[in-house]
């Protein structure tokens, strides 16, 4: 499918292939993507520094890319890595780490 | 954590809790998350219409929250939730249902 770029940045849903654990999001716009494909290691967009990187590049954690996914609105990536080291730049394994609310009631 | 709302909408990935699958992302800005709080369903702004919307309120396809976690920049958003019936407006268990490629060799 043709990715759609004209919102701006398309975010990309990092998971761990081997866990389905859910890693990180960034934002790729259509070179990092083309990058990604190129390269099948994960390249994005940095707002902040408004500029592209190689995940990786500098920690050695690098995601392989198993498998890429658009949704029904070609908006948004699904993207299954083989995780090398931690994904989160804190050294955590996922960066969803922040638990904000639990429901345990039924 | 605060969520930092500082650079616009917060993508907020919804997963399915008893199966761990990712079944769509949307977007909330602090209004909707409020809303998502209050109610454990899941509210999102919509790019397209400018508004709030709660998810399933026309579909009936509601999404109970289970857990809310935050990332590392408090910019996005991971909700497990119980998902009732499709995620997906066009009545796919998932929106990631277009494969862009598969990594086949080791």
């Amino acid at each position: 499918m043709t990715l759609d770029f004209s919102k701006g940045l398309i975010p990309a849903i990092i998971v761990e292939d081997a866990t389905g654990d859910v890693l990180m999001l960034a934002y790729m716009n259509d070179e990092s993507y083309q990058k990604t494909l190129d390269t099948n290691t994960t390249w994005f967009f940095s707002r902040s520094r408004n500029e592209l990187w190689n995940k990786g590049a500098t920690s050695g954690h690098f995601q392989h890319v198993k498998e890429i996914r658009s949704d029904c609105d070609n908006d948004t990536l699904l993207i299954r890595v083989d995780q090398i080291g931690a994904a989160c730049h804190t050294g955590a394994h996922s960066c969803f780490f922040n638990l904000e609310k639990e429901v345990t009631e039924k």
